[in-house]
């Protein structure tokens, strides 16, 4: 016996509080420098002068820190079995330096394998920065061992 | 005048070829430890015995792999302004160490915005391995600049 969660757990509209993720400068900076090279996610200056109105971190990299949330606070519940399938979001406020993020996941859909002994269980995560204001709403599968019968 | 592309440019169905990509276990460890620390993305043993029965990259890395080629090989040549909207992607194979990733970026949606200078163009990226195999399916926007009237 564990104290894991199963598929059989994550029933529709339960919900999983996860972060805080504090996002500085230089996290920003080295993301898009590996991933984003753009200039409005690597230079202040540059960032000023985009329709960003200043530095923000690659949409991506708010997609990565969302997941740490999650495989922080959710995952080690979940007698998990790695992530699949189809990803999907929307990014509707920039992420800047300083900001403390926190991420509300809800099970939006569950469904069992037909043969094997596991499920797909999928979240959407709405991910707030320090105003509430919502910075990014991210869709995203995990795969859910069955609990024993 | 620059030879930029602008968003008139972007015809529905053009293409761009984007990579490649040279992906390695250090590189998969090292993202997987900042962002998804799962034990399939870090560990070998831990991986071999997991649904994705090897090392591999976490899904969210290979999102960030593809914006990197996107981003060296197709951003430059657009007048962009940066990204935002909705991406949407599918995961359908691991991406393993070793792997040489490869893109092919389709405009599949175009759309000027009513009143400002720019307009939002929509790419479907298929991002394939050295097997031929598509990995990743990743719709992802950018907003391109409007050329001189």
């Amino acid at each position: 016996m564990t104290d894991l969660l199963h598929f059989e757990d994550f029933h529709i509209g339960r919900r999983f509080e996860c972060g805080p993720y504090h996002v500085t400068k230089e996290e920003i900076v080295e993301f898009a420098r590996e991933f984003d090279p753009q200039p409005h996610h690597l230079d202040e200056e540059a960032a000023k002068k985009s329709l960003l109105g200043g530095l923000a971190a690659s949409g991506w990299h708010t997609c990565a820190m969302t997941m740490r949330m999650f495989a922080d606070s959710m995952i080690p519940l979940a007698a998990a079995r790695g992530g699949i399938g189809s990803p999907e979001g929307r990014w509707l406020k920039p992420v800047r330096p300083g900001d403390v993020l926190r991420a509300e996941a809800e099970v939006v859909e569950a469904r069992p394998s037909g043969s094997k002994p596991f499920g797909t269980v999928t979240f959407a995560c709405k991910v707030f920065n320090q105003k509430e204001q919502v910075a990014l709403i991210l869709m995203t599968p995990i795969i859910a061992a069955r609990g024993a019968p």
